[in-house]
């Protein structure tokens, strides 16, 4: 399998997908037509959404298509040279993927080499399910389970920063309770990082470590440089 | 009905229940037996979340027993001539109150007219459903419909606040795509504040005044001393 995660869209004072353009362009080398997926888009229209990623990358003569601007889903994924998926509400998106059918079109399209973009959200939805998101649930999909194309699950926007004078669960905390649930690993991005698989390779991108949550309580660092062992091993 | 809902257990730099233990003892008045359910705890045990409620507000002769106690928990909310909903993780809460089968027995007891104490995960379940909780969805439970005691949804621990230098969605924009897609209204409950309910009538307690957000984009704050009328229209 071929897949690019971002853990976001856009850093903090930068425009949208700055820090992470030339690396969707590497990755995609010279498959420049690109299926986009924007159903976690809630307030934003399919079409602006798409607009937005098409001037994203507009600079490396990428060609963003809107699924929802093809008369079938599953046949758009079917023939499909490339496929991303943005980011926005993880329910809403999976909610959506499962209204159309998607997940094992999209699954078989990328199991046979199809190279797959995701940030947020749409990096979510690579792994087993979605019960690493930071997302309010605003609807409820007919299941958590997700694409599963990771062993382990992801936490996008991942930070150990917490609001001051709020007793809200951190981001730690929340890892902490599905660590103690569930068995799988929980590999965490924080922003302007990414995980890129080719060919069964796993390298960690954008910063210089990362850390990971593992049943019933540990959590520790990875190198980003040793990462790849880590990370081929799930 | 009789509920009393807060938003948190804890306010910031305080001891536990510090700031709503006289509140609660004054709910209850001489009912002073309650049965508390613990099941939205996940890293801390059922005794030990039991036992620190129970310390909580031992200086007003109530006692709590914990449900995970006694060998049925049907027959005990059956029973209960009180009842306490603790927070922790809302998914793991709803989801183990219907594996025990508690959903209809805690409605039946409640509409009858014994009193429903709920706090953070505790009051998003007194929604018609979990829409709109703040937390992780580390399990995945049969359905996001909860008790629906309320019209209108909850968002506990409601801050405007947001992490610097980070591009995670803020809870404005978490609470405005789920009015976008949904016309139940919600009631955002800032840290110290509660809504009680007592015989149909609704009142703001803890703050000055509170937010509503209402679809498709609408967010307006109301006054304490103005809710009751706005509340009760549900």
């Amino acid at each position: 399998m071929n897949l690019l995660l971002l853990s976001n869209s856009t850093n903090y004072g930068q425009t949208y997908m700055q820090h992470a353009r030339a690396k969707v362009a590497s990755f995609l080398g010279d498959q420049k037509e690109v299926l986009f997926i924007p159903y976690a888009g809630v307030t934003v229209t399919y079409n602006d959404y798409t607009a937005h990623v098409q001037n994203a990358l507009a600079e490396f003569d990428i060609t963003i298509t809107g699924i929802h601007t093809l008369p079938s889903a599953v046949d758009a994924v079917k023939n499909a040279k490339a496929i991303a998926v943005g980011g926005g509400n993880t329910f809403q998106l999976l909610k959506t993927m499962y209204e159309n059918n998607l997940i094992s079109a999209i699954q078989d399209r990328v199991k046979a080499g199809v190279k797959f973009i995701g940030w947020s959200a749409g990096s979510n939805v690579a792994g087993p399910g979605i019960y690493t998101t930071n997302d309010m649930p605003i609807v409820e999909p007919p299941s958590f389970k997700s694409l599963g194309f990771l062993p382990y699950q992801i936490n996008p926007h991942y930070t150990e920063e917490a609001l001051e004078n709020h007793g809200g669960e951190t981001r730690e905390a929340r890892l902490m309770e599905f660590i103690q649930l569930n068995k799988t690993d929980v590999v965490c991005l924080p922003e302007g990082t990414w995980l890129e698989t080719t060919n069964g390779a796993t390298e960690f991108g954008g910063g210089s470590s990362f850390k990971v949550y593992r049943h019933p309580d540990q959590v520790f660092e990875v190198e980003a440089d040793a990462s790849s062992d880590f990370l081929s091993k799930g």
